[in-house]
């Protein structure tokens, strides 16, 4: 899984032998996610074993013994193909922990290893990484939006192929969802999953109630009734009824689903139907294209809905499918085993690349996060006097002395072996929500959120504009 | 890979005793993707193999046997895992094939065969149809905007998980892309794959120049320099540079790519920078969040890019990242064995499902085509004399007698065996392209374009209106 680039430029390192040479490679964002003010990183689990599966096997160079150039001629020569069957990741990686929030600029994983793989390694991590990092994102939110209700993932049928379903899922969960619809998911990975019926069992019947009634009769304990086939509100009655049914039989009707039509008039009738029978305790779980901002208008409306059933907006990320992630060479070996600073430039000031080795440090005051601190770590230890904004140095945040602080790059492959135990999801879950909570409202805000201060310490700002004026003059030249 | 309520409803119909009963579902989508005219249905294949392989293993029943109700006891009997472990697809199924110009409401796929195993079928069938669908479509319209100039995929990095990605370039192809630079989807589809090297070749060296030369070297004829890493203009001349020492020993500059900036400028500057270098036969690869609508906004400023390197936007369908396709229930069997219809009210009208068991006739008139006829196969043959739109009887488009016509829906699997063998990839391209070209430009507009005719027959309009008021005057009785 790879892009063939990759495959191109390797042979190249390899037979320039430039392959050996040491390099620093970061994967990050630029810009957060459906204009938010926060990203929750996943992915890492599967990207580490990804990492440690990392092989050319004898039918993937088969395959790349096929392949010409615009010459016809093999594009690779065969002594390269000797050398892919054996290369295996030797490097080291550090990497944010999934759940963890993090913010444009920062060095999600770091990949520090001989070039070849380090390239290599490109496009699988960013595939892996992108996807998660933005489905755990948009699962955050919408969690958000449901202020502490249950939020159930359904998106199976509209994801992005089958894999896309199940890495999503994945990722919904460590962004908090409390259960999927995804019985693969389930199996796999643990996740809990609900689920009942669709409009093809009211429908197979024809007769609504009659349809309730023979569902009570097989799952009396998990009856929760999608009212919406033929008319939403006879619907409830008709679930009433059989609860009525059921009760009598010492069973609970667990509740009811809305899934089209105006779900705030229609979840308000349908609680005071639910109330006036005395099924106060009946959930009803609201479904139909929601995300953050639907619920939100919903809550507002008082819609009267405790359970969200969320989909394709969540699965595909609908508003935004791509995170855009880059993984960009900041540092490298030179012939003589001394590392030096590689930057990118761009046109935009934003495009512009943090050279060095990069670790972040974000700082507490009294529990609550103060800002991240970028550094790096070929130019020793950080000076965190103040944050420096990379595109505009005016924008500085002083920190006081003395603050708490956690590096979030933890080591977790060194020497090509895995050293890092990936905590459970229910554990990555957790992470998120107590991530959440150090966070001021503000930052979190879902549209026009506050922005969270992250920037370099001033060691790191000061070699980045001296290697941007070096590199300007270094054009000038030609 | 199911939703859970497929298999709290398959137990449903199991312990009701209707597990067996023949039922018709049929896949479509009520809206055309991207503000779009047309879509290119894809993924056909891959719903067949997975039909071919559907069975329960005893790890799956093993996981379901885990599950617990709201009541804490088993969800499922044991007996039920019996009867699963023993289950096969044993229906018919009848599709579209792969490459055609699809329109709503006309079924992609339709299914009959038992109640329970034909609803277990919903989700798989979904995903895979509706992802590949989409993909197919967008690349369509990119290829179109492209005008028969190549069109490269290049968007692993961003797909939504690793399938996301191969199952992303198979449809991408069989909308009509030339190549991808996934490798895996060569290996395993056979897709032709291109790609030369990333910004990182460049930075990997620090100058550019001898950047290229060293790439030179290796691969002197599969040159297409990336010229954007730090001056665009300045890397053009370097790879002209490059270019000249290339022909002194014999080979040609293949190209270079720009893949950030003000493309249209851009490429007319190193266009002209080539041809009064004397290489007018390198290639300009334009490359940078391109779509169809930006190509075609390039191709007016007079971009002189000849091959276009599309991603993102292609490879998650980034401006509607899902299809919105459904599976409904559409014709059941009585005890009695008899056929009835089934059809699913909404209160928005396009959202009321069309019943029966389905067949589109496609009508041509001189090689174009001049409408989609969908009728019901239980009501016997179709009244060709004209289309009626379901959603508004008062627009019917009148057929001329003695067109030409071809059944859109073939056999696929029969008795549960496959009988369809499915063409190569290449073919399903070939379908796409000569679809596209029996249609009416204003059908194919990427934008406000004309509304190509499909409806009903008079026969299935008359019983499709009188199960409405059916459907109504039950409810009136309640």
């Amino acid at each position: 899984m790879t892009d063939l680039y990759q495959l191109t430029m390797a042979y190249g390192y390899w037979k320039q032998r430039r392959a050996d040479r040491l390099a620093t490679f970061h994967l990050f964002f630029r810009k957060l996610p459906f204009s938010g003010g926060y990203a929750v990183a996943a992915g890492l689990e599967l990207a580490l074993e990804y990492v440690r599966q990392f092989r050319f096997d004898e039918d993937d160079l088969q395959y790349l013994a096929t392949l010409r150039g615009n010459d016809e001629r093999p594009l690779f020569e065969e002594e390269f193909f000797d050398y892919l069957a054996e290369l295996r990741f030797t490097g080291d990686i550090d990497a944010i922990t999934e759940g963890t929030l993090v913010f444009p600029n920062e060095p999600l994983v770091r990949v520090t290893a001989p070039l070849l793989i380090a390239q290599l390694l490109e496009t699988p991590l960013l595939n892996l990484i992108n996807f998660s990092t933005l489905v755990a994102t948009k699962s955050a939110r919408i969690c958000q939006a449901a202020r502490g209700e249950p939020v159930l993932e359904f998106g199976l049928r509209r994801a992005q192929g089958i894999d896309g379903g199940l890495t999503g899922t994945r990722a919904a969960y460590i962004g908090g969802v409390a259960a999927t619809s995804n019985v693969l998911a389930g199996k796999l990975l643990g996740i809990p999953v609900r689920g009942t019926h669709a409009h093809s069992w009211v429908m197979a019947y024809g007769d609504e109630r009659e349809a309730f009634a023979d569902y009570a009769e097989v799952m009396p304990n998990n009856c929760v009734f999608l009212v919406d086939t033929y008319d939403t509100l006879d619907g409830v009655r008709h679930a009433i009824e059989v609860g009525q049914d059921l009760r009598k039989r010492g069973h609970q009707l667990a509740g009811i689903r809305l899934d089209s039509g105006d779900l705030a008039y229609l979840s308000i009738e349908a609680r005071r139907l639910l109330d006036d029978a005395g099924f106060a305790e009946a959930a009803i779980v609201g479904s139909s294209d929601l995300d953050e901002h639907v619920i939100q208008s919903l809550k507002q409306q008082g819609a009267q809905i405790s359970i969200w059933g969320v989909g394709t907006r969540l699965a595909t990320a609908y508003d935004q499918p791509a995170l855009g992630g880059v993984y960009k060479l900041a540092a490298i070996q030179n012939e003589a085993g001394q590392w030096e600073h590689r930057i990118k430039l761009s046109e935009q000031r934003i495009k512009t690349t943090i050279p060095g080795r990069l670790q972040v440090r974000r700082f507490l005051q009294a529990g609550q996060v103060a800002g991240d601190l970028m550094y790096d770590e070929l130019l020793g230890e950080p000076d965190v006097t103040a944050i420096f904004d990379p595109a505009d140095p005016i924008r500085r945040k002083k920190l006081p002395a003395n603050l708490e602080s956690e590096s979030l790059l933890l080591p977790v492959v060194r020497q090509g072996e895995v050293v890092y135990a990936s905590p459970t999801l229910a554990e990555m879950q957790a992470r998120t929500k107590s991530q959440l909570a150090q966070f001021h409202p503000s930052v979190l805000r879902l549209l026009n959120p506050h922005s969270y201060p992250v920037g370099l310490d001033k060691n790191l700002f000061r070699r980045r504009e001296q290697l941007i004026r070096e590199a300007h003059g270094w054009r000038e030249e030609v």
